[in-house]
């Protein structure tokens, strides 16, 4: 584990500075062999946490001009010896100086492999080390938020307090075990029933605030519905243009990462287009209604374009085709185009089929009418709770599933409890509970999981 | 100039780390404002360059946990107080951050403000804060030397001895010129003319440096041309792919950085392609033939592509219209496809039109056939010098410009000195002469030429 790696840790390209890390024992004294400071010290004899001056050379060829920090175990990241090499950003020399560090003894750093060796030093359990890749990954408010908490250490803490909890109520039980002919009870079944039924609760607790972090990791699905021609298309420029113009306020967005969400107000929505509906001979063409069916299923919000153009019993049809698809929905409808009608019309239209529940706005996607309001019906629609600093919010699919399993487990204690059953099963039940919680936080893993769960990291970190 | 500046400085986008700079007097202070250390800490305590961990706070909101390295002034990259943040490298924390420090007080950076601060304080002259930019830039081993040795101070040394040379010279005409009613003459008109000469012998070397310089900044232009179907697209990804290969294996490449150049063993050639020419009716289309001289023109080398499939007249035919534009020229033949014909057929055609100096070369850009040696055709076509760390070579157009005048100036001082004009007008250009190199150097300089320089250069440099 403990053999030398390197990686760019900054991100891919070219900029002012890049970051190289090293990671391991020897690390220092391996920089110290392609190193050369001005003044001839060698990073081996300097203190720990300091930065400097020098230059990299690949056998005789100076490559470039770097300052250079030393951080010595444990007192580091990964708690073990580091060194930073912070040198010109180009690409020719990040290229190199990867190309001088590995002739010199090291090998590339896997993905995830800085943090993963934090986690095997004790740094901190794996759902923090997990956290680390959803701060770098958090692109909102609230993404940034749940990160920072769970990275900090809460969602561990709870854990460790069920884990407590459990341990004390199996200690209890398995000592009735030690002395199971003598037929005594140490474990009041009423007191444990309480526990049981607390630590359900709590699990229960996690569980449900997956769906919240589920929305907060991966954005709140948001469908976009509509005939064909209802300016789908110009509203979704509208509002993915809105959000480069915030984003790229700030060098380092790019339209590829934010893709097809977009943020507002610090909430991630991600918006799923779908093909036009057509109305062909006074009939919904049943196609473009099952597909957009099929998308609605997966949005929690529905933008529903109408064209404010089109004959208002035509919309009542959609309306109709609609209605049962949007029940459970949070539905917007968007009636688009509202500088081409008169405002008589428009409210006519506004109050069609009225058994719908939904938020009416008239707007015009084109004109830039109106968009402030939907932004503020997105943000409501969300409905989307202040995360405080003491939130826990489950993100991760694998904690998701692992405090299913032990809410299962936990279920079969509480039903044990009811139902009388010996110890000995109550014990077993209360063990795999706590197995999964485990494997949460990484007391209990494999090096299976461990490197599917680091594999997802970026490298250099 | 000194008020506090900040920027992002590693490349755009997310990854393991970012760093945020920022520099100024009270920036250290200022990042106090907003930094918290686990142990209560000032970093306006802390010694220079040192590393310090803490937490940064937007308001009340934790953002995130950080690396503060502190650099006082005059000790510093700008020669003034210097906080650099190592980061999470989210998107989100990177833009919070900055916002954190711009509502602290400061203000962002403007592209290059970090250097033109290092140029402003004396660290280095104008032409070595260009070689910053350049050294960024630097994607091959010679552009990378070349600019290395620019910010050593190789060329502001060379220039510096020049101007020296030429203060001697003009103090000399100058004492003339305060004893001009004596009629003396302390500057010997022999030794004036050796001095001159050998400085506009170095000028010029530096001027013809430029051509090389150019190329190793840029690239080699090399026109790809043929007829269409002769398998010009098949090559040009194939020297694409070749290189995407090769620099992918290092984290940090993209494809939109090596656009259509492509570097070769440490050299990099630009590639310019053509529309192909069409031969239609027996008749070379003139349009094509056209467009591809004006391409060759600008090249350095041709690459042209024979499909061997076409009858041999029909080479000739092409090779007819083409010779003269390719007289002066660096050619290879590529005689493609060499799968699909006889070696016997192969043979009879590479020696078509022998009246035209050039490598000739069967190769398969399908089947991958001969590319190793088209390759090294290319390197020696080239004919690319090895830079030694001592070597000056001008690369920048600015400079280039610069000496250009300054040689017209030196001219004029030879051509003075052999048909014996006085004293004053010697003087007079000399020193325009000196004020030519002193534009280099940043000796003579205005704000207009700082602004234009620094504007290209990257953001948080």
């Amino acid at each position: 584990m403990s053999d030398i790696i390197c990686a760019i840790s900054t991100p891919p390209g070219m900029g002012a500075i890049a970051v190289i890390r090293l990671s391991g024992e020897g690390c220092i004294a391996l920089t110290d062999t392609f190193f050369r400071s001005p003044s001839g010290k060698k990073l081996e004899d300097v203190a720990r946490n300091t930065v400097h001056f020098g230059q990299i050379y690949l056998n005789d060829e100076l490559l470039d001009e770097v300052l250079v920090t030393v951080f010595r175990a444990p007192h580091s990241f990964t708690g073990e010896d580091i060194v930073e090499i912070s040198c010109h950003g180009s690409l020719y020399i990040q290229q190199k100086i990867i190309e001088t560090i590995l002739q010199a003894g090291a090998r590339m750093a896997q993905a995830g492999e800085f943090t993963r060796r934090a986690f095997g030093n004790g740094k901190f359990d794996l759902s923090q080390a997990e956290a680390v890749a959803d701060l770098i990954a958090s692109s909102s408010k609230a993404a940034h938020r749940v990160a920072m908490n769970q990275m900090r250490g809460g969602f561990a803490q709870q854990l460790a307090v069920l884990r407590d909890a459990l341990l004390q109520f199996v200690s209890l039980i398995e000592l009735e075990l030690d002395f199971s002919e003598e037929d005594v009870e140490f474990a009041n079944r009423e007191k444990l029933l309480e526990l049981a039924t607390k630590i359900e609760t709590d699990i229960s607790h996690l569980i449900q605030s997956f769906q919240l972090g589920n929305a907060i990791k991966n954005g709140i699905p948001v469908a976009i519905i509509g005939e064909t021609n209802a300016g789908k298309s110009t509203l979704l420029n509208l509002l993915l243009n809105e959000e480069k113009a915030i984003v790229s306020e700030i060098h380092g967005t790019t339209r590829d990462v934010i893709e097809d969400t977009v943020n507002i107000q610090g909430i991630v929505f991600r918006l799923i287009d779908t093909a036009g509906i057509r109305e062909t001979n006074d009939a919904i063409e049943t196609m473009g209604i099952e597909r957009t069916f099929k998308k609605i299923e997966q949005a929690s919000i529905v933008l529903w374009m109408i064209d404010l153009t089109t004959p208002i019993d035509q919309i009542e049809r959609m309306a109709q085709s609609l209605a049962s698809s949007l029940a459970d929905k949070k539905v917007i409808m968007l009636f688009n185009k509202s500088d081409l009608v008169s405002s008589d019309e428009i409210q006519s239209k506004l109050g069609v089929f009225p058994n719908l529940k939904a938020e009416r706005l008239p707007i015009s996607a084109k004109k830039n009418i109106n968009f402030d309001q939907l932004q503020k019906l997105l943000v409501d629609a969300a409905n989307f709770p202040e995360i405080g600093e003491q939130d826990i919010i489950v993100t991760n699919l694998r904690h998701y599933e692992a405090l299913k399993n032990a809410q299962a487990a936990i279920h079969r204690v509480i039903d044990g409890l009811n139902s009388g059953i010996t110890g000995d099963f109550l014990s077993q039940d209360i063990r795999e509970c706590m197995f999964y919680l485990g494997e949460i936080t990484g007391q209990i893993t494999t090096d299976e999981i461990l490197g599917s769960i680091f594999s997802k990291f970026c490298i250099g970190k």
